[in-house]
Protein backbone atom coordinates (compact mmCIF):
# COMPACT_ATOMS: atom_id res chain seq x y z
CA UNK A 1 0.00 0.00 0.00
CA UNK A 2 1.46 3.25 -1.02
CA UNK A 3 0.50 6.14 1.15
CA UNK A 4 -0.18 9.50 -0.13
CA UNK A 5 0.02 13.14 0.77
CA UNK A 6 -2.03 15.43 -2.64
CA UNK A 7 -1.26 19.16 -1.96
CA UNK A 8 -3.27 21.64 -3.78
CA UNK A 9 -7.04 21.71 -4.46
CA UNK A 10 -7.66 22.64 -8.19
CA UNK A 11 -8.12 20.61 -11.33
CA UNK A 12 -5.17 17.99 -11.05
CA UNK A 13 -5.39 17.26 -7.42
CA UNK A 14 -8.83 16.74 -7.73
CA UNK A 15 -9.01 14.16 -9.98
CA UNK A 16 -6.18 12.62 -8.65
CA UNK A 17 -7.52 12.70 -5.08
CA UNK A 18 -10.45 11.10 -7.13
CA UNK A 19 -8.03 8.38 -9.11
CA UNK A 20 -5.99 7.60 -6.14
CA UNK A 21 -9.08 6.89 -3.20
CA UNK A 22 -10.55 4.59 -6.54
CA UNK A 23 -6.98 2.45 -6.61
CA UNK A 24 -6.23 -0.67 -5.21
CA UNK A 25 -3.22 -0.13 -3.37
CA UNK A 26 -3.09 3.62 -2.86
CA UNK A 27 -4.42 5.39 0.30
CA UNK A 28 -4.97 9.22 0.51
CA UNK A 29 -3.54 9.64 3.74
CA UNK A 30 -3.85 13.46 3.98
CA UNK A 31 -5.23 16.21 1.97
CA UNK A 32 -3.62 19.85 2.22
CA UNK A 33 -4.76 22.98 0.70
CA UNK A 34 -3.67 26.89 1.58
CA UNK A 35 -7.85 26.83 1.65
CA UNK A 36 -9.94 24.68 3.45
CA UNK A 37 -13.43 25.99 1.60
CA UNK A 38 -12.57 23.82 -1.86
CA UNK A 39 -11.83 20.46 0.54
CA UNK A 40 -14.16 20.58 3.41
CA UNK A 41 -16.38 18.42 1.58
CA UNK A 42 -14.31 15.45 2.17
CA UNK A 43 -13.36 15.82 5.37
CA UNK A 44 -15.49 12.66 6.15
CA UNK A 45 -13.08 10.86 3.80
CA UNK A 46 -9.89 12.04 4.34
CA UNK A 47 -7.87 13.67 6.89
CA UNK A 48 -8.01 17.57 5.59
CA UNK A 49 -5.72 20.15 6.61
CA UNK A 50 -4.52 23.81 5.83
CA UNK A 51 -1.40 23.51 7.95
CA UNK A 52 1.76 22.80 6.69
CA UNK A 53 3.09 21.71 10.12
CA UNK A 54 0.56 19.13 10.49
CA UNK A 55 1.68 16.99 7.45
CA UNK A 56 1.70 13.33 8.29
CA UNK A 57 4.40 11.11 7.09
CA UNK A 58 3.83 9.55 3.80
CA UNK A 59 5.31 7.57 1.25
CA UNK A 60 5.17 10.47 -1.28
CA UNK A 61 3.37 14.26 -1.15
CA UNK A 62 2.01 15.22 -4.60
CA UNK A 63 2.34 18.79 -5.17
CA UNK A 64 -0.36 19.34 -7.32
CA UNK A 65 -0.43 23.32 -6.91
CA UNK A 66 0.26 26.34 -9.91
CA UNK A 67 3.61 26.16 -11.37
CA UNK A 68 4.62 29.57 -9.61
CA UNK A 69 3.93 27.85 -6.06
CA UNK A 70 6.06 24.82 -6.43
CA UNK A 71 9.27 26.01 -5.79
CA UNK A 72 8.10 27.86 -2.61
CA UNK A 73 5.72 25.31 -1.37
CA UNK A 74 8.48 22.79 -1.59
CA UNK A 75 10.58 24.56 0.07
CA UNK A 76 8.10 24.94 3.00
CA UNK A 77 7.54 21.31 3.48
CA UNK A 78 8.86 20.89 7.14
CA UNK A 79 10.64 17.53 6.74
CA UNK A 80 13.42 16.15 4.45
CA UNK A 81 14.63 13.06 2.75
CA UNK A 82 11.12 12.14 1.20
CA UNK A 83 9.86 11.50 -2.02
CA UNK A 84 8.50 14.69 -2.99
CA UNK A 85 6.72 15.24 -6.83
CA UNK A 86 5.05 18.08 -8.84
CA UNK A 87 2.68 17.35 -11.11
CA UNK A 88 3.98 20.57 -14.11
CA UNK A 89 4.79 19.62 -17.64
CA UNK A 90 6.59 23.02 -17.62
CA UNK A 91 8.24 23.19 -14.50
CA UNK A 92 11.93 21.71 -13.58
CA UNK A 93 12.53 18.62 -11.33
CA UNK A 94 15.37 20.72 -9.86
CA UNK A 95 12.72 23.51 -9.15
CA UNK A 96 12.20 21.07 -6.15
CA UNK A 97 13.35 22.15 -2.92
CA UNK A 98 16.75 20.28 -2.95
CA UNK A 99 16.56 18.80 0.70
CA UNK A 100 13.56 16.13 -0.91
CA UNK A 101 14.02 13.06 -3.28
CA UNK A 102 12.65 14.82 -5.99
CA UNK A 103 10.30 13.90 -8.99
CA UNK A 104 7.46 14.57 -11.44
CA UNK A 105 4.60 13.17 -11.92
CA UNK A 106 3.30 14.67 -15.12
CA UNK A 107 -0.24 13.51 -16.44
CA UNK A 108 -0.57 14.27 -19.95
CA UNK A 109 -4.11 15.59 -20.08
CA UNK A 110 -6.13 18.31 -19.90
CA UNK A 111 -7.35 18.44 -16.59
CA UNK A 112 -10.68 20.47 -15.89
CA UNK A 113 -12.67 20.28 -12.22
CA UNK A 114 -16.17 18.79 -12.04
CA UNK A 115 -15.36 17.65 -15.72
CA UNK A 116 -15.49 13.74 -16.24
CA UNK A 117 -12.11 12.27 -16.91
CA UNK A 118 -11.09 8.43 -17.12
CA UNK A 119 -7.21 8.43 -15.80
CA UNK A 120 -7.81 5.03 -19.01
CA UNK A 121 -7.07 8.41 -21.04
CA UNK A 122 -4.17 10.21 -18.79
CA UNK A 123 -0.69 8.92 -19.71
CA UNK A 124 1.24 9.38 -16.73
CA UNK A 125 4.89 10.81 -17.20
CA UNK A 126 7.57 9.74 -14.70
CA UNK A 127 10.83 11.52 -13.87
CA UNK A 128 12.92 11.30 -11.05
CA UNK A 129 16.41 12.34 -10.08
CA UNK A 130 17.64 9.40 -8.15
CA UNK A 131 16.72 5.82 -9.71
CA UNK A 132 15.60 4.23 -6.28
CA UNK A 133 12.11 6.48 -6.11
CA UNK A 134 11.35 5.25 -9.42
CA UNK A 135 9.60 1.53 -9.05
CA UNK A 136 7.04 3.50 -6.06
CA UNK A 137 6.20 6.15 -8.59
CA UNK A 138 5.90 3.43 -11.14
CA UNK A 139 3.61 1.64 -8.94
CA UNK A 140 1.59 4.82 -8.03
CA UNK A 141 1.08 5.76 -11.77
CA UNK A 142 0.31 2.36 -12.63
CA UNK A 143 -2.78 2.68 -10.22
CA UNK A 144 -4.57 5.02 -12.06
CA UNK A 145 -4.88 2.83 -14.76
CA UNK A 146 -3.28 4.44 -17.81
CA UNK A 147 -0.36 4.25 -19.88
CA UNK A 148 3.09 5.08 -18.18
CA UNK A 149 6.40 6.94 -19.31
CA UNK A 150 9.83 7.44 -17.99
CA UNK A 151 10.51 10.30 -19.43
CA UNK A 152 13.93 12.60 -18.76
CA UNK A 153 13.66 16.39 -18.51
CA UNK A 154 14.43 17.15 -21.93
CA UNK A 155 11.62 14.71 -23.06
CA UNK A 156 8.85 16.21 -20.78
CA UNK A 157 10.15 19.57 -21.85
CA UNK A 158 8.67 18.62 -25.59
CA UNK A 159 6.03 16.90 -24.73
CA UNK A 160 4.65 20.14 -22.95
CA UNK A 161 6.00 21.81 -25.94
CA UNK A 162 3.82 19.54 -28.17
CA UNK A 163 1.00 19.22 -26.11
CA UNK A 164 0.14 22.92 -26.53
CA UNK A 165 0.76 22.32 -30.23
CA UNK A 166 -1.89 19.13 -30.86
CA UNK A 167 -4.50 21.12 -27.33
CA UNK A 168 -3.81 24.14 -27.35
CA UNK A 169 -3.59 25.69 -30.62
CA UNK A 170 -5.41 23.10 -32.57
CA UNK A 171 -8.27 24.00 -30.65
CA UNK A 172 -7.72 27.82 -31.56
CA UNK A 173 -7.69 26.28 -35.03
CA UNK A 174 -11.32 25.00 -34.21
CA UNK A 175 -11.95 28.64 -32.54
CA UNK A 176 -11.58 30.16 -36.23
CA UNK A 177 -13.24 27.78 -37.82
CA UNK A 178 -16.02 29.01 -35.62
CA UNK A 179 -15.51 32.64 -36.48
CA UNK A 180 -15.26 31.68 -40.67
CA UNK A 181 -18.40 29.86 -40.32
CA UNK A 182 -20.49 32.07 -38.45
CA UNK A 183 -19.33 34.89 -40.53
CA UNK A 184 -22.11 33.53 -43.22
CA UNK A 185 -24.24 32.18 -41.24
CA UNK A 186 -22.79 28.74 -41.38
CA UNK A 187 -23.23 25.78 -38.77
CA UNK A 188 -20.26 25.14 -36.93
CA UNK A 189 -21.66 21.99 -35.50
CA UNK A 190 -21.56 20.21 -39.07
CA UNK A 191 -17.36 20.31 -38.74
CA UNK A 192 -17.39 18.57 -35.79
CA UNK A 193 -17.65 14.85 -37.13
CA UNK A 194 -14.73 16.29 -39.31
CA UNK A 195 -12.70 17.21 -36.54
CA UNK A 196 -13.53 14.41 -34.85
CA UNK A 197 -12.27 12.14 -37.73
CA UNK A 198 -9.39 13.94 -38.02
CA UNK A 199 -8.29 13.48 -34.81
CA UNK A 200 -9.27 9.59 -34.61
CA UNK A 201 -7.33 9.10 -38.29
CA UNK A 202 -3.78 9.39 -37.07
CA UNK A 203 -4.90 6.75 -34.14
CA UNK A 204 -3.62 4.25 -37.23
CA UNK A 205 -1.57 6.67 -39.47
CA UNK A 206 1.31 9.02 -38.94
CA UNK A 207 -0.02 12.51 -39.08
CA UNK A 208 2.59 12.73 -42.19
CA UNK A 209 0.34 9.71 -43.71
CA UNK A 210 -2.69 11.04 -42.69
CA UNK A 211 -2.28 14.75 -44.63
CA UNK A 212 -4.70 15.80 -47.69
CA UNK A 213 -6.10 19.09 -48.97
CA UNK A 214 -5.14 21.97 -51.17
CA UNK A 215 -1.69 22.89 -49.74
CA UNK A 216 -0.31 19.07 -50.13
CA UNK A 217 -1.81 18.75 -53.61
CA UNK A 218 -0.60 22.47 -54.06
CA UNK A 219 -3.30 23.58 -55.36
CA UNK A 220 -3.21 27.05 -55.76
CA UNK A 221 -6.63 27.76 -57.39
CA UNK A 222 -8.10 26.84 -54.32
CA UNK A 223 -5.66 28.23 -52.15
CA UNK A 224 -6.26 31.57 -53.67
CA UNK A 225 -9.75 31.43 -53.23
CA UNK A 226 -9.29 31.27 -49.69
CA UNK A 227 -7.00 33.96 -49.08
CA UNK A 228 -9.41 35.96 -50.74
CA UNK A 229 -12.29 35.24 -48.61
CA UNK A 230 -9.89 35.93 -45.53
CA UNK A 231 -8.81 39.19 -46.98
CA UNK A 232 -11.49 41.00 -44.19
CA UNK A 233 -9.30 39.51 -41.56
CA UNK A 234 -5.52 39.76 -41.72
CA UNK A 235 -4.31 37.62 -38.67
CA UNK A 236 -6.43 34.43 -39.73
CA UNK A 237 -4.80 35.13 -43.53
CA UNK A 238 -1.64 34.67 -41.88
CA UNK A 239 -2.26 31.45 -40.27
CA UNK A 240 -3.28 30.40 -43.24
CA UNK A 241 -0.62 31.24 -45.01
CA UNK A 242 1.74 29.77 -42.73
CA UNK A 243 0.18 26.44 -42.18
CA UNK A 244 -0.13 25.48 -45.97
CA UNK A 245 3.80 26.54 -46.17
CA UNK A 246 4.52 24.50 -43.16
CA UNK A 247 2.74 21.69 -45.21
CA UNK A 248 4.27 22.40 -48.22
CA UNK A 249 8.16 22.14 -46.60
CA UNK A 250 6.90 18.72 -44.69
CA UNK A 251 5.29 17.09 -48.22
CA UNK A 252 7.84 18.99 -50.53
CA UNK A 253 7.10 19.48 -54.45
CA UNK A 254 4.11 18.46 -56.08
CA UNK A 255 5.23 15.36 -58.27
CA UNK A 256 4.90 16.64 -61.94
CA UNK B 1 -37.14 5.36 -55.54
CA UNK B 2 -34.10 7.75 -56.89
CA UNK B 3 -31.70 6.52 -59.82
CA UNK B 4 -28.47 7.93 -59.61
CA UNK B 5 -25.74 7.35 -62.47
CA UNK B 6 -21.82 8.02 -60.32
CA UNK B 7 -19.56 9.41 -62.23
CA UNK B 8 -15.47 9.31 -61.39
CA UNK B 9 -13.96 6.59 -59.20
CA UNK B 10 -11.43 7.99 -56.36
CA UNK B 11 -12.18 8.48 -52.85
CA UNK B 12 -15.46 10.44 -53.17
CA UNK B 13 -17.24 8.22 -55.98
CA UNK B 14 -16.60 5.17 -54.49
CA UNK B 15 -17.86 5.73 -51.06
CA UNK B 16 -20.98 7.33 -52.33
CA UNK B 17 -21.38 3.90 -54.28
CA UNK B 18 -21.12 1.91 -51.66
CA UNK B 19 -23.23 4.21 -49.64
CA UNK B 20 -26.05 4.38 -51.88
CA UNK B 21 -26.41 1.01 -52.58
CA UNK B 22 -26.99 0.30 -48.82
CA UNK B 23 -29.98 2.88 -49.16
CA UNK B 24 -33.25 1.80 -49.55
CA UNK B 25 -34.64 4.30 -51.86
CA UNK B 26 -31.89 4.63 -53.87
CA UNK B 27 -30.67 2.96 -57.41
CA UNK B 28 -27.59 3.08 -58.55
CA UNK B 29 -28.24 2.56 -62.24
CA UNK B 30 -24.78 2.98 -63.73
CA UNK B 31 -20.77 3.89 -62.82
CA UNK B 32 -18.85 5.89 -65.35
CA UNK B 33 -15.28 6.47 -65.12
CA UNK B 34 -13.10 7.55 -68.09
CA UNK B 35 -10.83 4.75 -67.31
CA UNK B 36 -12.42 1.18 -66.56
CA UNK B 37 -9.96 -0.74 -64.76
CA UNK B 38 -10.67 1.28 -61.19
CA UNK B 39 -14.75 0.47 -61.57
CA UNK B 40 -14.63 -3.06 -63.41
CA UNK B 41 -14.78 -5.44 -60.37
CA UNK B 42 -18.14 -4.21 -59.83
CA UNK B 43 -19.11 -4.66 -63.09
CA UNK B 44 -21.16 -7.97 -62.29
CA UNK B 45 -23.38 -5.12 -59.62
CA UNK B 46 -24.07 -2.10 -61.49
CA UNK B 47 -23.85 -1.52 -65.19
CA UNK B 48 -20.60 0.67 -65.58
CA UNK B 49 -19.11 2.50 -68.85
CA UNK B 50 -16.46 4.65 -69.73
CA UNK B 51 -18.53 6.57 -72.57
CA UNK B 52 -20.72 9.28 -72.06
CA UNK B 53 -23.00 8.57 -74.67
CA UNK B 54 -23.99 5.36 -73.33
CA UNK B 55 -25.11 7.72 -69.80
CA UNK B 56 -28.54 6.31 -68.60
CA UNK B 57 -31.34 8.56 -67.82
CA UNK B 58 -31.28 9.16 -64.15
CA UNK B 59 -32.81 11.19 -62.17
CA UNK B 60 -29.44 12.66 -60.58
CA UNK B 61 -25.85 12.66 -62.04
CA UNK B 62 -23.07 13.10 -59.57
CA UNK B 63 -19.82 14.43 -60.56
CA UNK B 64 -17.05 13.01 -58.02
CA UNK B 65 -14.22 13.78 -60.37
CA UNK B 66 -11.15 16.06 -59.82
CA UNK B 67 -12.23 20.20 -59.13
CA UNK B 68 -10.38 20.66 -62.37
CA UNK B 69 -12.87 18.32 -64.63
CA UNK B 70 -16.09 19.65 -63.26
CA UNK B 71 -16.98 21.91 -65.85
CA UNK B 72 -15.23 20.51 -68.61
CA UNK B 73 -17.27 17.13 -67.72
CA UNK B 74 -20.54 18.81 -67.19
CA UNK B 75 -19.90 20.33 -70.36
CA UNK B 76 -19.54 17.07 -72.49
CA UNK B 77 -22.40 15.40 -70.99
CA UNK B 78 -24.32 14.56 -74.17
CA UNK B 79 -27.65 15.70 -72.48
CA UNK B 80 -29.41 18.62 -70.96
CA UNK B 81 -32.44 19.79 -68.52
CA UNK B 82 -31.62 16.83 -66.29
CA UNK B 83 -30.27 17.22 -62.84
CA UNK B 84 -26.35 17.10 -62.18
CA UNK B 85 -24.50 17.87 -59.04
CA UNK B 86 -20.64 17.77 -58.01
CA UNK B 87 -19.52 17.31 -54.56
CA UNK B 88 -16.78 19.58 -53.90
CA UNK B 89 -16.41 22.01 -51.52
CA UNK B 90 -14.22 24.67 -53.34
CA UNK B 91 -16.08 24.55 -56.86
CA UNK B 92 -18.90 27.07 -57.95
CA UNK B 93 -22.40 25.53 -58.66
CA UNK B 94 -22.12 27.81 -61.41
CA UNK B 95 -18.84 26.19 -62.90
CA UNK B 96 -21.36 23.42 -63.96
CA UNK B 97 -22.46 24.23 -67.54
CA UNK B 98 -25.75 26.15 -67.52
CA UNK B 99 -27.58 23.30 -69.65
CA UNK B 100 -28.37 21.33 -66.65
CA UNK B 101 -30.27 21.60 -63.52
CA UNK B 102 -27.14 22.59 -61.69
CA UNK B 103 -26.65 21.45 -57.56
CA UNK B 104 -24.33 20.48 -55.28
CA UNK B 105 -24.06 17.34 -52.67
CA UNK B 106 -20.90 18.45 -50.49
CA UNK B 107 -19.89 15.78 -47.87
CA UNK B 108 -17.76 17.27 -45.51
CA UNK B 109 -15.68 14.77 -44.14
CA UNK B 110 -12.26 13.18 -45.12
CA UNK B 111 -12.41 10.35 -47.77
CA UNK B 112 -10.14 8.08 -48.05
CA UNK B 113 -10.42 5.02 -50.81
CA UNK B 114 -9.94 1.93 -49.22
CA UNK B 115 -10.94 3.38 -45.37
CA UNK B 116 -14.07 2.63 -43.88
CA UNK B 117 -16.21 5.15 -43.41
CA UNK B 118 -19.63 5.66 -41.58
CA UNK B 119 -22.12 7.99 -43.33
CA UNK B 120 -23.71 8.69 -40.35
CA UNK B 121 -21.04 10.94 -39.56
CA UNK B 122 -20.69 12.52 -42.96
CA UNK B 123 -22.85 16.01 -43.24
CA UNK B 124 -24.06 15.90 -46.32
CA UNK B 125 -24.43 20.13 -47.89
CA UNK B 126 -26.87 20.25 -50.36
CA UNK B 127 -26.72 23.39 -52.83
CA UNK B 128 -29.33 23.95 -55.58
CA UNK B 129 -29.96 26.80 -58.16
CA UNK B 130 -33.20 25.97 -58.85
CA UNK B 131 -35.79 25.55 -55.49
CA UNK B 132 -37.48 22.50 -57.86
CA UNK B 133 -34.08 20.23 -57.14
CA UNK B 134 -33.90 20.02 -53.68
CA UNK B 135 -36.67 18.00 -52.28
CA UNK B 136 -34.92 15.17 -54.41
CA UNK B 137 -31.36 15.43 -53.21
CA UNK B 138 -32.90 16.00 -50.11
CA UNK B 139 -33.91 12.51 -49.59
CA UNK B 140 -30.63 11.49 -51.32
CA UNK B 141 -28.55 13.20 -48.84
CA UNK B 142 -31.03 11.57 -45.99
CA UNK B 143 -30.52 7.80 -47.96
CA UNK B 144 -27.07 8.28 -46.83
CA UNK B 145 -27.80 8.55 -43.16
CA UNK B 146 -26.01 11.32 -41.86
CA UNK B 147 -27.09 15.37 -41.27
CA UNK B 148 -28.20 17.38 -44.10
CA UNK B 149 -27.82 21.02 -43.85
CA UNK B 150 -29.21 22.98 -47.11
CA UNK B 151 -26.32 25.82 -47.94
CA UNK B 152 -25.56 28.85 -50.24
CA UNK B 153 -22.64 28.82 -52.20
CA UNK B 154 -20.74 31.56 -49.78
CA UNK B 155 -22.38 29.23 -46.81
CA UNK B 156 -20.48 26.44 -48.77
CA UNK B 157 -17.24 28.47 -49.52
CA UNK B 158 -16.90 29.24 -45.86
CA UNK B 159 -17.43 25.52 -44.59
CA UNK B 160 -14.79 24.36 -47.41
CA UNK B 161 -12.34 26.91 -45.85
CA UNK B 162 -13.19 25.94 -42.05
CA UNK B 163 -12.74 22.80 -42.84
CA UNK B 164 -8.90 23.10 -44.14
CA UNK B 165 -8.54 25.00 -40.81
CA UNK B 166 -9.78 22.13 -38.43
CA UNK B 167 -8.77 19.13 -41.05
CA UNK B 168 -5.57 19.76 -42.36
CA UNK B 169 -3.92 22.19 -40.29
CA UNK B 170 -4.63 20.43 -37.40
CA UNK B 171 -3.34 17.72 -38.95
CA UNK B 172 -0.46 19.68 -39.50
CA UNK B 173 -0.16 20.81 -36.18
CA UNK B 174 -0.37 16.79 -34.95
CA UNK B 175 2.61 16.68 -37.60
CA UNK B 176 4.61 19.18 -35.87
CA UNK B 177 4.01 17.62 -32.42
CA UNK B 178 5.04 14.64 -33.72
CA UNK B 179 8.49 16.28 -35.04
CA UNK B 180 9.06 18.07 -32.10
CA UNK B 181 8.27 15.11 -29.44
CA UNK B 182 11.01 12.65 -32.22
CA UNK B 183 14.06 15.18 -31.60
CA UNK B 184 14.21 14.31 -28.12
CA UNK B 185 12.88 10.54 -28.38
CA UNK B 186 9.68 11.11 -26.19
CA UNK B 187 6.86 8.88 -28.06
CA UNK B 188 4.64 11.00 -29.95
CA UNK B 189 1.68 7.79 -29.23
CA UNK B 190 1.10 9.33 -25.54
CA UNK B 191 -0.23 12.09 -26.91
CA UNK B 192 -2.88 10.55 -28.55
CA UNK B 193 -4.97 10.42 -25.64
CA UNK B 194 -4.75 14.13 -25.76
CA UNK B 195 -5.26 14.79 -29.10
CA UNK B 196 -8.85 12.63 -28.68
CA UNK B 197 -9.95 14.89 -26.33
CA UNK B 198 -9.35 17.65 -27.38
CA UNK B 199 -11.82 16.92 -30.28
CA UNK B 200 -13.99 15.35 -28.00
CA UNK B 201 -14.18 18.81 -25.25
CA UNK B 202 -15.99 20.40 -28.29
CA UNK B 203 -18.79 18.00 -28.53
CA UNK B 204 -20.13 19.73 -25.99
CA UNK B 205 -18.21 22.81 -24.99
CA UNK B 206 -17.55 25.71 -27.89
CA UNK B 207 -13.69 26.35 -28.67
CA UNK B 208 -13.89 29.39 -26.92
CA UNK B 209 -14.89 27.67 -23.40
CA UNK B 210 -12.75 25.13 -24.56
CA UNK B 211 -9.13 27.01 -24.37
CA UNK B 212 -6.84 26.91 -21.40
CA UNK B 213 -2.98 26.98 -21.65
CA UNK B 214 -0.01 29.21 -21.23
CA UNK B 215 -1.39 31.46 -24.00
CA UNK B 216 -4.69 31.78 -22.80
CA UNK B 217 -3.21 32.51 -18.92
CA UNK B 218 -0.77 34.87 -20.49
CA UNK B 219 2.12 32.88 -18.73
CA UNK B 220 5.46 34.77 -19.99
CA UNK B 221 7.72 32.50 -18.43
CA UNK B 222 6.45 29.44 -20.21
CA UNK B 223 6.04 30.99 -23.32
CA UNK B 224 9.87 31.91 -23.01
CA UNK B 225 10.91 28.73 -22.30
CA UNK B 226 9.04 27.20 -25.21
CA UNK B 227 10.17 30.24 -27.82
CA UNK B 228 13.57 28.89 -26.88
CA UNK B 229 12.98 25.32 -27.53
CA UNK B 230 11.90 26.20 -30.66
CA UNK B 231 15.12 28.77 -31.63
CA UNK B 232 16.46 25.48 -33.66
CA UNK B 233 13.38 25.74 -35.91
CA UNK B 234 12.58 29.10 -37.31
CA UNK B 235 9.07 27.90 -38.96
CA UNK B 236 7.35 26.53 -35.96
CA UNK B 237 8.69 29.25 -33.99
CA UNK B 238 6.33 31.80 -35.92
CA UNK B 239 3.56 29.29 -35.82
CA UNK B 240 3.68 29.21 -32.14
CA UNK B 241 4.09 33.03 -31.80
CA UNK B 242 1.45 33.78 -34.41
CA UNK B 243 -1.45 31.11 -32.62
CA UNK B 244 -0.40 32.52 -29.26
CA UNK B 245 -1.01 35.94 -30.42
CA UNK B 246 -4.38 34.63 -31.52
CA UNK B 247 -5.35 33.43 -28.87
CA UNK B 248 -4.71 36.23 -26.85
CA UNK B 249 -6.28 38.06 -28.77
CA UNK B 250 -9.93 36.03 -28.76
CA UNK B 251 -9.34 35.70 -25.14
CA UNK B 252 -7.99 39.35 -24.44
CA UNK B 253 -5.92 40.55 -22.05
CA UNK B 254 -5.30 38.31 -18.52
CA UNK B 255 -7.32 39.22 -15.35
CA UNK B 256 -5.39 41.47 -12.67
N1 LIG C 1 -5.00 21.57 -15.68
C1 LIG C 1 -4.36 20.77 -16.48
O1 LIG C 1 -4.90 20.39 -17.51
C2 LIG C 1 -2.97 20.29 -16.14
C3 LIG C 1 -2.45 19.20 -16.86
C4 LIG C 1 -1.19 18.71 -16.55
C5 LIG C 1 -0.45 19.32 -15.54
N2 LIG C 1 -0.95 20.39 -14.87
C6 LIG C 1 -0.14 20.97 -13.78
O2 LIG C 1 -0.72 20.65 -12.53
C7 LIG C 1 -0.50 21.71 -11.58
C8 LIG C 1 -1.83 22.21 -11.05
O3 LIG C 1 -2.60 22.67 -12.14
P1 LIG C 1 -4.17 22.92 -11.97
O4 LIG C 1 -4.74 23.09 -13.33
O5 LIG C 1 -4.73 21.88 -11.07
O6 LIG C 1 -4.16 24.34 -11.22
P2 LIG C 1 -5.40 25.09 -10.54
O7 LIG C 1 -6.67 24.41 -10.87
O8 LIG C 1 -5.21 26.52 -10.88
O9 LIG C 1 -5.14 24.87 -8.99
C9 LIG C 1 -4.00 25.41 -8.39
C10 LIG C 1 -3.94 24.98 -6.94
O10 LIG C 1 -2.71 25.49 -6.42
C11 LIG C 1 -2.99 26.14 -5.20
N3 LIG C 1 -2.02 27.22 -5.00
C12 LIG C 1 -1.79 28.27 -5.83
N4 LIG C 1 -0.83 29.07 -5.32
C13 LIG C 1 -0.44 28.49 -4.14
C14 LIG C 1 0.51 28.82 -3.15
N5 LIG C 1 1.28 29.91 -3.28
N6 LIG C 1 0.65 27.99 -2.09
C15 LIG C 1 -0.11 26.89 -1.96
N7 LIG C 1 -1.03 26.52 -2.87
C16 LIG C 1 -1.19 27.32 -3.94
C17 LIG C 1 -4.39 26.67 -5.33
O11 LIG C 1 -4.92 26.89 -4.03
P3 LIG C 1 -6.38 27.57 -3.84
O12 LIG C 1 -7.36 26.44 -4.05
O13 LIG C 1 -6.32 28.04 -2.43
O14 LIG C 1 -6.44 28.68 -4.85
C18 LIG C 1 -5.07 25.53 -6.07
O15 LIG C 1 -5.50 24.54 -5.18
C19 LIG C 1 0.29 22.77 -12.35
O16 LIG C 1 1.67 22.56 -12.10
C20 LIG C 1 -0.02 22.47 -13.79
O17 LIG C 1 1.03 22.89 -14.66
C21 LIG C 1 -2.19 20.89 -15.14
N1 LIG D 1 -11.52 13.30 -50.87
C1 LIG D 1 -12.21 14.01 -50.02
O1 LIG D 1 -12.01 13.91 -48.81
C2 LIG D 1 -13.30 14.94 -50.52
C3 LIG D 1 -14.21 15.44 -49.58
C4 LIG D 1 -15.24 16.26 -50.01
C5 LIG D 1 -15.34 16.59 -51.35
N2 LIG D 1 -14.42 16.12 -52.26
C6 LIG D 1 -14.59 16.46 -53.68
O2 LIG D 1 -15.01 15.32 -54.39
C7 LIG D 1 -14.47 15.34 -55.74
C8 LIG D 1 -13.67 14.08 -55.99
O3 LIG D 1 -12.62 14.02 -55.04
P1 LIG D 1 -11.82 12.66 -54.82
O4 LIG D 1 -11.02 12.83 -53.57
O5 LIG D 1 -12.75 11.52 -54.91
O6 LIG D 1 -10.83 12.69 -56.05
P2 LIG D 1 -9.89 11.51 -56.57
O7 LIG D 1 -9.85 10.39 -55.61
O8 LIG D 1 -8.64 12.16 -57.01
O9 LIG D 1 -10.65 10.97 -57.85
C9 LIG D 1 -10.84 11.81 -58.96
C10 LIG D 1 -11.68 11.11 -59.99
O10 LIG D 1 -11.90 12.06 -61.04
C11 LIG D 1 -11.59 11.41 -62.27
N3 LIG D 1 -11.12 12.45 -63.20
C12 LIG D 1 -10.06 13.28 -63.07
N4 LIG D 1 -9.94 14.06 -64.15
C13 LIG D 1 -10.94 13.71 -64.99
C14 LIG D 1 -11.36 14.16 -66.26
N5 LIG D 1 -10.70 15.15 -66.90
N6 LIG D 1 -12.45 13.59 -66.81
C15 LIG D 1 -13.11 12.62 -66.17
N7 LIG D 1 -12.78 12.14 -64.96
C16 LIG D 1 -11.71 12.69 -64.39
C17 LIG D 1 -10.53 10.42 -61.95
O11 LIG D 1 -10.53 9.44 -62.94
P3 LIG D 1 -9.43 8.26 -62.98
O12 LIG D 1 -9.90 7.24 -61.97
O13 LIG D 1 -9.45 7.79 -64.38
O14 LIG D 1 -8.11 8.92 -62.60
C18 LIG D 1 -10.99 9.89 -60.60
O15 LIG D 1 -11.94 8.87 -60.76
C19 LIG D 1 -13.66 16.62 -55.82
O16 LIG D 1 -14.48 17.64 -56.35
C20 LIG D 1 -13.34 16.93 -54.38
O17 LIG D 1 -13.14 18.33 -54.16
C21 LIG D 1 -13.40 15.28 -51.86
Amino acid sequence: MISVVILGAGNVASHLYRGFREADNVTVSQWYNRSLDSISEHSNEVDITDDLSNLKVADVYILAVSDDAIAELSEQLPFEDRVVVHTSGGVGVYDLDKKHRRGVLYPLQSFTKGAELDFANVPMCIETIYKDSYPMLKELALSLGGPIQKVNSDQRRVLHLAAVFVNNFTNQLYRIGHEITESEGAEFDILKPLILETAKKIEHLSPFRAQTGPAKRHDKKTIKKHLKILDNNIEHKKIYELLTASIQKTHGRKKL
